[in-house]
This record gives C-alpha cells, sequence and structure tokens, in this order.
C-alpha cells in the first residue's frame, strides 16, 4: 500500500493515514475481509511510530471501516448492505492471482468510478448529472455528421493533431468571444471530456506534497484526480458567493498553493454561483502568490435568470494564470466525450506535450460530429430552448421540495446548472437514506463523495436534468416520502458517523 | 526544473541530471536561449554535490546542447538548423507571462509529440506509422455506422460505461479468441487508442523510482509516459529473436523490474519479431520475480508470411501478470482512437477505476463506428487484402534500398508491421540527415528518440504504409541518393554527437 505522506502539511500523519486508507476502503479499492498490513510493517514502510499507525487503525475502527481483531489483525468491515448485492469480485478470482495484490499501485481514491459503477439496472437516477435525450438535438448531430462524413474520409484515415481538430478549434473562437474569452486558436486544446482536461493540469503540474485548494464541498473526480499524483489537498468552504476567498487568503500566507481548482458558476455540486468580487479577488490571489487557477466551467451556459451569470475567470487573466476548461457534456451530448482547454503560454505548450503523451490526441470523428454545432446556428437556437426546460424541472423540484420535504431539511435554489444540493440534519446519513432509496428504485449521490478528508455524510446531490419529467416527478414524490420516514424513525441511528 | 533523482538504480546522479535537462531540450520543453539554474542553485535544490551538477553541465556542453559562458550561466543551445522555420514561441508571448517560467512541472520529456508536431505540410511522410487511406475501408465503415445511429441515440445522449461499451467488448471476444486469448467482457476495457493504456497502466502501477524495462530500441512515446512518472528506466537491447531476454534474467537479480514493457511482434520501431521461445521465458521471468509485463500489440495482424507470428504472451498467461494492448489504428482506423486492454484479476478493477478518473470513459460514438467491423465478417475480408498490400510496400522498399542504399547502410527486413530500422554507420547522424531530408521534403523518424538515456544518433525509422505507392517509391529513392551523398560528403561531421 503506497500512501504518500507530506510532513509539513500542517495535517497530522496519523490523520493523513486514516483518510488514505479510509479513501481506499470507500473506493472499494479495498474490499471485505481483506487485511491491513500489520501496525508495525505499515510503520515501518512509512516511517512513522507505532502509535501513529496504531491511532490511524482505531479511528478506522472507530468510523466503522476495519476491526482489529486481538492476535489476528486488522480486517476490512463491508461499507453498508448498499453494496451487497454486488458480484463477490474476490469469489470470481482464480486465487492463483494472489500476487496481484503484493503490487502497489498510485490510486488512493476512486469514488466517483464506484459511484458510477453501481448496478443501477432499472433505477431512476437522480444521480446523473447529465441531459435527458429529449434535451439533446441528436438527431439533427447525427444527421449533419453523415453529410460531413461522406465529404471527408480523413475522420478515420488520420491521427488528429494533438492540440486538436482545427477547424472545431477556429470554429468555438466566437462561442468563447461571447464569453469574453478572447483566444486565438493556439490557445485552445480539444479533451476527451472535461475530466482529462482536470487529469492533464494534474500530470503536469500537481506531483507529491504540492498544495492544491480545492472547494468544499467539491467536484469528487476532482479529488480522485489529485490523490492519485499525491498532492496536498486543503479545502475552503462555500456560502452563497461561492468560495469563501477571505479564508484562501488566510491560507495562503503558511500554504501557498501550486493550484486553486474552483468550478465557480453553478458549482457541481451545490449549484452556487462566485460572485463578480470574489472572482476579482481569487485572480489576484493567484497572482501574489504565483498559483494557477483551474477554471472548471461545465454549466455557464445554462442560466435560468434573465442575464447570464458574472464573466468567467478567465476573461480577465492578463497574465495566464488561470486554464479554464469548458466540457460540452452538460449542453450538447456527453457521448461524444469532448472538451475544451483553454491556456497562455508555457502553460499550453507543456499542456499540448502532455497530451501527446497521454492519448496521441482525441478522435477526430467526435470533433467532426461536433463541428456543425458551432459552424451553423444550431447552438443559438439550442440553447434557449434547453435553459427554458431545465428552468421548468427545477421549478417542478423546488415545488415538490418546498411541499413534502420535511423539516430540518434544507436544499440549494440554484439559478441554473444540474443539480440542487440537500442537507440533512446532522445526525442523518445519506448513505443509510441511499441504501432505501435504492430498494425504491431510486438513485442521488451520496454527498460524502465530494469531501477529501473530514467527510460529511449528511449531503446528498440530486440532479434534475436526466429522467424523463414524470419520472422526476414521481421520484421526488417517492424520495421526500422516505425522507419523511427517516427522519421520524430511528433507523438512521444504526450508523451514524459523524456528528 | 523537477527533476526525479534515484539514489540506489546504479546509474550515476551526474547521468540522471544530464538526461533529465537533454530531454527536455530534445523535446523543447527548454528552449533555445533559456537559461539553466546555476549550478549552485540546481545542487542546492536537488541535494547533490556541485561536482555532480558540474559534470552533468560540461557533458551538455560537449554534446552541443548548452553554452556555459563564464560569469553568466548556462544556456541552451539551438537544436540544429531542422527547426529553424518554426515560429519563435518566446517572440509571441507577452512578456508579462514570465512568472509561468517558475511553475516547476512533471513532464520531463516528450519527445514522440515533439516529432509529431513538426511543420511537415507537404512532406512525404515516410515518418508517419499510420495507413494510407487506400489501405482503409471507410466508405464501409461510415455506412454501417449511420446505419446504426440512426437506430440507437444513445451513442449522443448517455456517458457509456468507463470499462467500455458492452456490446462491443462482447463482439471482440471471438478476434481475441482467435489469438488464443481467452477473455470475458469483464477482462476487457475500451481505451481511446492503446496509448491511453500505457498511460493507464504507468499512472496506476509505476511511480518516482520504480524500476522498468524496455526494450532498446523502443516506442518513443512510451519512453515519454514512464518518464513522466517519475520511472526509473532500463534497457534490453533487440536482436533477431527480439528482447534479450537472458541480459534481463541477469538485471533481475539486482534490479528487479515492477514492470516489463515490450512490442513483441513486429517490435515499433525494429520490426523484429520475439521467438517463442523467449515469450515464455519472458512470462517465466515475470511470475518470478512478481513483475507485470505490458503487452503492446499493434500489428501481430500484419503478418506477411503464411502463418502468424507466435501467439501472445498473454495467451500464455495464467497467473494475470501480463496486461495486454491491441490498438485497432495500426489496421483499421487511427481516427477512431480505439484500444483495447485485457487484463485480469484486482489489475483489471484497478485500471478501470484509473480509466474513469482520467476521462469518465471512452466516447460511445466510436465505440458504435467500429462495432460493425466486428460484428460482421469484415474483419476477415480486410484483413487479408491489407497484409498482402503492406507486403508489396516492404517489398517495394527492400528492393530499392538493395540497389541503391550506399554501403555501410543496414536495415531490418520485417516480415510483418508498417517498419524497417534502419542503421547508418556509427560517424553519421541521422539527425542531419533528417534537416536534409526535410529540405527535399522528406520526413522520417530519427532513431535517437527511441532511446530512454544514451541516445544514439544513427538510426532511423521508415514507415512504408501510409504514402500513396508512387509517392513512397520516390521519395524511397531520393532519400537513397542523399544518403549516397551523405557518405560520402563530409557534410555530417559537422555535428557528431556519439561515436
Amino acid at each position: 500500500m503506497h500512501i504518500d505522506l507530506n510532513r509539513h502539511s500542517g495535517i497530522t500523519l496519523t490523520e493523513q493515514i486514516r483518510t488514505a486508507v479510509a479513501d481506499r476502503i470507500q473506493s472499494g479499492l479495498l474490499q471485505e475481509g481483506e487485511k491491513l498490513p500489520s501496525v508495525r510493517n505499515l510503520s515501518k514502510l512509512l516511517d512513522v511510530s507505532l502509535m501513529t499507525v496504531f491511532h490511524a487503525y482505531e479511528l478506522l475502527e472507530q468510523e466503522g471501516l476495519i476491526d482489529r481483531i486481538q492476535g489476528k489483525g486488522s480486517f476490512i468491515l463491508g461499507k453498508s448492505t448498499r453494496f451487497k448485492n454486488r458480484p463477490n469480485q474476490k469469489e470470481a478470482e482464480k486465487p492463483s492471482m494472489d500476487w496481484q495484490n503484493t503490487v502497489a499501485d498510485y490510486l488512493p481514491r476512486a469514488q466517483y468510478w464506484r459511484m458510477m459503477q453501481s448496478p443501477l439496472v432499472d433505477v431512476a437516477k437522480l444521480s446523473m448529472a447529465a441531459l435527458h435525450s429529449s434535451l439533446i438535438p441528436t438527431e439533427w448531430i447525427t444527421k449533419q455528421f453523415f453529410l460531413h462524413a461522406q465529404l471527408d474520409h480523413s475522420l478515420l484515415t488520420e491521427y488528429g493533431p494533438v492540440q486538436g481538430d482545427s477547424k472545431l478549434r477556429d470554429a468555438v473562437l466566437p462561442y468563447f468571444r461571447e464569453k469574453n474569452i478572447v483566444a486565438g486558436p493556439n490557445e485552445i486544446m480539444i479533451l476527451n471530456g472535461s475530466q482529462q482536461g482536470i487529469d492533464l493540469v494534474a500530470s503536469t503540474f500537481v506531483g507529491p506534497g504540492d498544495v492544491v485548494v480545492l472547494e468544499e464541498p467539491a467536484y469528487p473526480c476532482t479529488i480522485d484526480v489529485l490523490r492519485r499524483r499525491g498532492a496536498t489537498i486543503f479545502t475552503i468552504p462555500i456560502d452563497e458567493e461561492g468560495m469563501q476567498v477571505d479564508h484562501l487568503a488566510a491560507l495562503c500566507d503558511t500554504r501557498p498553493p501550486k493550484l486553486i481548482y474552483t468550478n465557480p458558476t453553478f458549482q457541481n455540486p451545490t449549484g452556487t454561483v462566485m460572485s463578480a468580487r470574489r472572482r476579482a479577488q481569487l485572480l489576484e490571489l493567484a497572482q501574489s502568490y504565483n498559483a494557477i487557477i483551474l477554471e472548471d466551467d461545465a454549466t455557464s451556459d445554462l442560466y435560468f435568470g434573465s442575464a447570464p451569470p458574472p464573466p468567467a475567470i478567465k476573461s480577465m487573466d492578463r497574465h495566464g494564470h488561470v486554464i479554464y476548461l469548458k466540457g460540452i457534456s452538460k449542453f450538447i451530448s456527453p457521448g461524444c466525450r469532448i472538451g475544451f482547454l483553454i491556456a497562455d503560454g508555457t502553460f499550453m505548450t507543456r499542456l499540448v506535450s502532455s497530451k501527446g503523451i497521454s492519448d496521441l490526441g482525441s478522435p477526430l470523428i467526435t470533433q467532426k460530429a461536433i463541428l456543425p454545432f458551432f459552424t451553423s446556428n444550431q447552438l443559438q437556437k439550442h440553447l434557449p430552448v434547453l435553459r427554458e426546460k431545465l428552468k421548468e424541472r427545477r421549478n417542478l423540484v423546488l415545488q415538490i421540495l418546498n411541499r413534502m420535504a420535511p423539516k430540518g431539511v434544507r436544499w440549494t435554489k440554484p439559478d441554473g446548472g444540474l443539480n440542487i444540493w440537500m442537507t440533512l440534519p446532522h445526525a442523518m446519513n445519506a448513505d443509510d437514506l441511499h441504501t432505501f432509496a435504492l430498494q425504491e428504485g431510486i438513485s442521488f449521490l451520496p454527498g460524502h463523495v465530494c469531501f477529501p478528508a473530514q467527510q460529511q455524510y449528511h449531503h446528498l446531490r440530486l440532479s434534475f436534468s436526466y429522467l424523463d419529467i414524470h419520472t422526476l416527478e414521481s421520484s421526488l414524490i417517492t424520495l421526500c416520502r422516505l425522507l419523511q420516514g427517516f427522519t421520524q424513525s430511528d433507523r438512521h441511528s444504526e450508523r451514524i458517523m459523524h456528528i
């Protein structure tokens, strides 16, 4: 078990070990019944005292994640009933592959993947932050693509340029110019979805012990990426104006970050919008401390008010501090896996080079498929309709929650995006609620995956974009009924992990 | 400048520093005129003696890569005339972005990307190991895809499963079974090209200082990936039976590798085939030393003899040691960026999880585009024709070389694949030849990028698959004329880097 310890992070070694092991368990990378290294062995391996490891294991036992058996060792406990239906991979494995368990990996956390892999057949996925098929002009895209493909066969026969198809890079310039982001085609790179951009920036600029700042709560898959790089992660809480930049300023004095990841507009998972004032402050901080801002903008096009949200931080960036990501999954198509990265100066040179190493460039076929969307007026026609339909969905959800959600449950009222963030009373555990919800055929995203270290278990994310409108309505009503029962019964007290 | 030093690798620190700086220069990540850190600063930063850095800089100066100016410092020299035509990026940059140079990255080498980025417009690319459009049934693929897309709109509206579309995973099983690779759909993962597989295996299992073994020469982009992970790389030379496994056995005693990367069939760049005997020995070694074999099989379908090459190492693997990669770029389409990874046990769990972190899964659209190829008899019809046409091309190239190549020049006679590896007399530099070739409108892959450390400059790779047959012929003839002049003149002695 490879654990990156940072002795200068201000986070205790006990806590770092606890987090590393807990994350592997939560991600299913350590499975029920597996034995942990002995306290003695792990303390030797990590060059820390016996007590440091002992306390970490003690904390893990208190959390119900492991079982310490006198004279036998420490064993992983089953997480809860919710994964009981998964096929037991250990049984299916040939025992002769046991040597693989001696191969250490650099993969401490994969919680988002775990969620995506859950066997959610016939389940109404309030967990899925994607668009329902009726919200995507699939037929139009497919037809345009076919017409194009007949004229241009190079989409199959050529490796595309690593930085991306030049026609597509040219075609999206006006779209970004409307956002006040002035970039030439050389400042744009095409990605396999914006997730790849997060991975590339981390692989290129973040290494073991480098200080990185996230919002709290944060988009979980970014946490996974940064943990894989061994980063030291600090979090800054969010309020209704977004990341609390004054807290960040205080942190910068003692732990200047190399990278600040933010999702300023309709933040995933909370739906909050960072104010223009804070955006400017954040950029100023980055300039003062020579930090990189990774601005992940998936949903700024999906605003429900009459005016768009404040301009992207990238639009104010004059010195190349901001690496800007724009995925199209949330407003055109997740199936194409296309994202755009905008960066300046040597950052772009380094990132393109890193992309070449990672995959030799994105498929041409998907880039060509999306091209007509930007070369026609299709996007201008599509976006207002999409906004209106999403707004209706949000209103429907808020109406149901207002009417039916029990006392003590709170939720955000986002002015755009796809998600609502719900907070239960502190003593309640959204994981347990999820177990009951799955039994009723409903899934949501348990909020604890959005916290990099001290996970909070009383939040959940509800996406209102993916289900057909009737299923959305009925599953929300069912969820509210479950919530009512949950708050009244003491079932949730069976497994309270954080109070 | 971040440099991973391994104090237990048996490679001197001086050599490690030299390689790290040389790679950054060769990759264009350090540009002409840039100043290196002072000897004092770098020795402090890396915690090594002044003399260690001094000697490293001395070696770099002897190689003509840097210029040490008394009292001023050490500066990067221009590589050669061959990149003189590239736009000077420094001039185009705003000076106010200079702070970016203080941001250390984890990107020591990107030589393959550098080659792919060269401004090769109107150049006959003997450098490109891809198929000419006449060798790919593009029209058939496009038409099938369109028919399919009309029936199934999910390809745009859904995130595909992280492990890959289940229909495609099912569809390729018979193809692999014919290679004696028996795998279920759970043992197969779909990638954005096999390059992504190399990156995923490295990100998941290889970290700073981990010992990795490559063939020498090796596929350059694997070197780039492993260097980005900070691996300690050892190389094992190739002879006509492939990797010299007895050399590897000797190495294993002192430096047991965590990962062995091999390209056993029609190796890139040399075209050699590892014998069945050595394949078995290699697997045995991996079993003895608990090592992972990463078997990259891009071209085993492209054999020119009557019988296929020896079965893949994966076909003999009973204990999950081999992670097998099969890209389709070399025999169906590079534009789709599709590859398959086959692995067993927890290796697959960990790699799928890593893929989820990297990009949330591959595009569905490209997976659906390739599906009809495997569900029909198209592949069985396509491959024999492709083999025949490639064989004709190889024969043509060998005929021209036999007739025209000057004395002292040697080349491989591959029985399959896309490449010929040419070796010049030791005193000649293929980089210089490339400069002259570019002036004549011809490119090839200078061989030095295929060496991870002590680069050899007297080799080159010629790909015979990408050009139309007439351009292939004429450019080979021109190249031979150049070679004749080159061996007679002393032009090449202007810049001899290794003798």
